[in-house]
């Protein structure tokens, strides 16, 4: 588990998008993950919210990376599509995306993500998403 | 026209997310508009590719400001949802998101968006995206 | 909420196409609900599964129905869109769709749906939903 | 050619779904087919107008079987996932389902199709669908 949650890690840490809108990755776990991002000026749509495609990439994140780990260390994971639906405004101090597998298949993985937005403790559900993820065999990231 | 252009530029430049990721939106036109957005290394994934949320982000806002050129100026619009297949890496030296109205709707509008990438100045189909944008009656953008 | 469900039932009883693939509708609840489905030859596809279609056709009725037990009796629902994912064979005596409402709006309901194939007392997982619907305010359903 | 729609229509013949709702398949092309359906009262919603599922029913099929017409005869085909959005009410004397592929790949294949309302020899766009299909290389389907 510790190499599972480091391979995830340096995954994600080679995503120079994620760093651009300074979103982390402080839960993996088999199965699922968590992607936070604080809320700041540059990620903003007109109104001062968080841009729903700010949201759309941190909940396609962390269902991808949930998907990683239940693959083999050999094989890779890709984005086959989402569907995400934007509930209400991602307002408040951080958005906290956490993402689970549904159904881990050998050559397709369904997964869930639920985007909450934090404002003074309290969590609003802003988004809901259904993903479907690739394995790729025998085909491990590149380091 | 060029008010309605007017409008919907003025909407964009107020998204901070947008300028994040270096978007911008060279056409605007009754039903239609394209958002570009050069590939840097600011937002790729750890392929080197431009990351998917990426993609998703201007294929979204693309479609929704497609939305907007159809709603009368005392409406705004607002994303219910939307899903997208990614269907090849986006790689090259640009993206281009085409979005159009497929349905004009009082109460809802129905886009679709398809996002190019640019390599040597071929395109490559690398992501098709379907939407569901709602319209906001007299409740305009405040500026 | 004997009214409710008897609202509800009324409506999904004057649906045809219910009747034709004999679906039932077993449990009306606020904010869920279940359609049932026999087995039979006359709903299968080329393989002697049960058609993905149909699994759609319920898993679809029973999330509109779900948002129908949380709106006002003076209004109705209709499917805006939904995606659904198809991850094993629907093999068994009958289905199952659960269906529930992840977010009720005053204008638009986002709903889930699980669609279960039970073979010999045993559920498996065989689809999952993910949909919008639009509240018709001051439009009850005629009877 | 002739082999291949002989092929496609030989699976949609074996399909129970699509006589229970009297589904025809008068159209198959490389990458395209189109899937017929008359309006009648078994397929009926409470309004009565075509239900939403039986909508639903033949874009799948419509698209799937234009999939089926781009891989190898020694190959079969699985809907993965599809996204539908509802329109307008199928009203009319019949609905015509329009599929084709909008990216064949090996592992995978992307489609759209567009179902239309038949009143008067009028057409009405009432449904948009986006579907991923799954490849099953070396499975032709059993005859």
């Amino acid at each position: 588990m510790p190499a599972l949650a480091e391979r995830v890690r340096a995954s994600f840490d080679r995503q120079h998008a994620m760093q651009l809108i300074r979103a982390s990755l402080p839960l993996v776990e088999p199965g699922r993950t968590e992607v936070h991002v604080p809320h700041w000026q540059g990620i903003e749509q007109q109104h001062g919210f968080v841009h729903g495609g700010v949201v759309g990439m941190i909940a396609d994140s962390a269902a991808g990376y949930a998907a990683m780990t239940v693959v083999p260390a050999e094989a890779s994971v890709l984005t086959v599509e989402y569907k995400l639906n934007l509930m209400a405004p991602a307002d408040g101090e951080k958005l906290v995306a956490r993402a689970e597998v549904v159904r881990p298949g050998r050559t397709l993985i369904v997964t869930q993500a639920e985007v909450y937005a934090v404002k003074d403790g309290r969590e609003t559900l802003c988004a809901l998403m259904q993903q479907t993820v690739m394995v790729m065999q025998g085909r491990a990231e590149k380091t």
